[in-house]
């Protein structure tokens, strides 16, 4: 039989449920971090539902985890669709886990279908796009258009327990070594496409289903460090201080009444902090945090940046105190491939689905992958724009109305791609 | 023989080399907190020291160690005198170690000398006077005080490693069970007296060798907690934000700003500050901090308080996030006893010292100690006033003088206690 190929939307959301279950924590969300246990559990799941239809399943050097459908021409790069697996530690259920089950979803309709496609379908479940765990975010994307593992990956250290991610990239893999074939790092691809939550308000307020993403804006994550002098708190009077925690209170707050008042699209963002010794009635030594910033436009970025140096450097001037800020992240900002977001159109237009083209305030794999092959994505409204957070929740029929887009667009690029 | 006793400079400062290499760090100071090993491994160094000479040594159920020389009216109440053997994580080698080894060279002198006090003399080394591992601070003398463990100690766990307070107090005891006494919680003293690092600049700008000390600043704790509402840090916009650190950052700069340029006797410090879930590009969900605040004046401490209290939740209110605070330690200014003052100032007359009297910035067991007998403390300079730090440092020659001026004091005191 060769039927006209439709989404199961039952399957898809028991499927949900079913990652949901795994590093699932009290609030309702997941702890799924990259190459832990849970993650690892994760990709054994995909792996064994994948082994049920028959599908092929390949690993390669960065435990990238591809699942293959033949197409009439194996010879053809394949259609890659997919997203990621692993979580933030206090992360929701659908961020990464929806994009990669609607990939697979939209796999076992093509095959309940009987649809031989024009060429090889592949979904992937990227490795360690969100970052938290093992800095940088898109280790598995950027791997795969680098075609290697970038040297100074080597010796980096979990930030929770401080495993290294050389150990825990090779026991990930390992767990899966008897159940898959290992594959290359890099190979052609036709064409990339993604499907996430939108992890914004627009879509949601506007009543919107389906978001078509024209690009994504650019981030970039400073580590910032201030050394001053540990003293008693009780006996050390203001002009003998030197409080790098002060200091670096007095930066931030300057930033944060700045930064994203004064730009709409700007996005600020302190996520970490820390002091040491550490002790109550003890003057800090050493202050430190993290800032993430966001902005679709470069020359905005870099004048963004130069405002928190220099704010970050005055305001060490004048308790006292060293600075020291260090660029751990810097992605470009990035535009989807046109051809790439008129098929999504047309693919809208014929399933009668309203959309909305959009900027991703995220970035995320296809950011990368678009450095090797057209790519694009689509959003789906999420609650109250939250994400990165165990509330983090998505209507039914909105997860099945984004599957029914996906199969529509991948219907549609099959034949052009 | 029964000659005039005198301090033994060499033994004094031998000795403060040997207990400074317990719990030695890189950087030249000293990691000896409260019940920790290397604590119980100076406390059994000093009771080595003491059956050495054949001093009599007690522990009570706080682990308040005290090393007895017998007086020739053994039923008299003891002249007490004494400091702490505990520190910091980044702590000094002086502070408490000076005035502990002091108190055990006073001994000595008089058992060297062959001198017969008119009452018993005990040197004492309190339990947790830091306060940075269980807070709160001088644990020993105020269970001393109130003859009893505050039923509220009982599920107490260490900031570093969650030891219970209960096991480690129990365990710190037993280590020495063999080697010591056990004594009530609480008995009579005739006197107390602590020597001390001033932890402050005066006595070194002022080039005075000997600050006797009138009376201790209060010094209140407040542990503070924020919540908000942790979101994606690269998609959610200005207005959606509910970020529990940007009230505590605006919050804490508008207090920088104004508590302690405005009341110069005030002391405002944020030693711990802390946020979760700690992710680089999530908005954090709680954001939390310790401040540590000291004045002379109790109703000024209150006005301070309630600045700080205002300020906070205002900061709250304005970012939509909530705010809990708890006050942890409310220690009342105290003002010593004008007679001890008075044998002070008279023994520094006949050592010809000259001494400057001073208030402390910083609490000592003395605070605690004076709700039940008369107290006073005899601080020496440190180098730029630095304390809880590895880079406090006191001259040995100051050391000494202030070891001379103790002993002077005691002999002043014994009649007149």
């Amino acid at each position: 039989m060769n039927s006209h190929p439709e989404i199961n939307g039952e399957r898809l959301l028991a499927r949900l449920d079913m990652f949901a279950k795994i590093g699932a924590t009290p609030g309702g969300g997941v702890n799924r971090q990259a190459l832990t246990p849970g993650d690892r559990e994760a990709r054994a799941l995909l792996t064994r539902l994948a082994k049920a239809r028959s599908f092929s399943v390949f690993q390669d050097d960065a435990a990238n985890l591809f699942i293959r459908m033949e197409g009439r021409d194996g010879s053809q790069p394949p259609l890659l669709i997919g997203s990621h697996l692993d979580s933030q530690p206090s992360g929701g259920r659908f961020d990464g886990a929806l994009g990669t089950l609607t990939a697979f979803e939209v796999l076992e309709s093509l095959a309940d279908a009987g649809v031989e496609p024009e060429r090889p379908v592949e979904v992937v479940a990227w490795t360690n796009e969100e970052g938290c765990r093992f800095a940088p975010g898109c280790m598995g994307s950027r791997a795969f258009v680098e075609g290697k593992i970038p040297a100074e990956w080597a010796d980096l250290r979990a930030s929770d327990d401080g495993a290294r991610f050389e150990d825990e990239r090779l026991s990930t893999i390992d767990a899966l070594a008897a159940d898959s074939s290992h594959r290359r790092l890099g190979f052609p691809v036709a064409a990339y496409l993604e499907l996430h939550i939108e992890q914004g308000p627009s879509l949601e307020s506007e009543e919107i289903p389906i978001g078509i993403v024209t690009g994504v804006q650019g981030t970039r994550w400073l580590e910032v460090a201030f050394e001053g002098q540990t003293a008693h708190a009780g006996t050390t009077a203001l002009q003998y201080r030197r409080d790098p925690l002060k200091a670096l209170t007095m930066g931030l707050s300057a930033l944060y009444a700045g930064v994203m008042p004064e730009n709409a699209d700007a996005r600020f963002t302190v996520g970490r902090i820390a002091v040491a010794p550490g002790s109550v009635n003890a003057i800090p030594a050493t202050a430190s945090c993290t800032i993430d910033l966001r902005h679709p436009e470069t020359a905005v970025l870099d004048r963004l940046e130069d405002d928190i140096r220099s704010g970050l450097t005055e305001a060490a001037a004048r308790e006292n105190v060293s600075v020291a800020i260090r660029k751990t992240v810097d992605m470009e900002p990035v535009t989807f491939s046109s051809d790439m977001v008129a098929a999504l159109q047309a693919a809208a237009q014929k399933a009668g689905l309203p959309t909305k083209t959009m900027i991703s305030g995220a970035f995320h794999d296809a950011l990368f992958v678009a450095g090797c092959a057209p790519s694009a994505m689509i959003f789906v409204p999420c609650r109250d724009g939250l994400s990165h957070n165990e509330a983090e929740y998505v209507k039914p029929e909105d997860s099945v109305t984004g599957a029914r887009m996906f199969l529509a667009s991948v219907l549609e690029l099959l034949p052009r791609a």
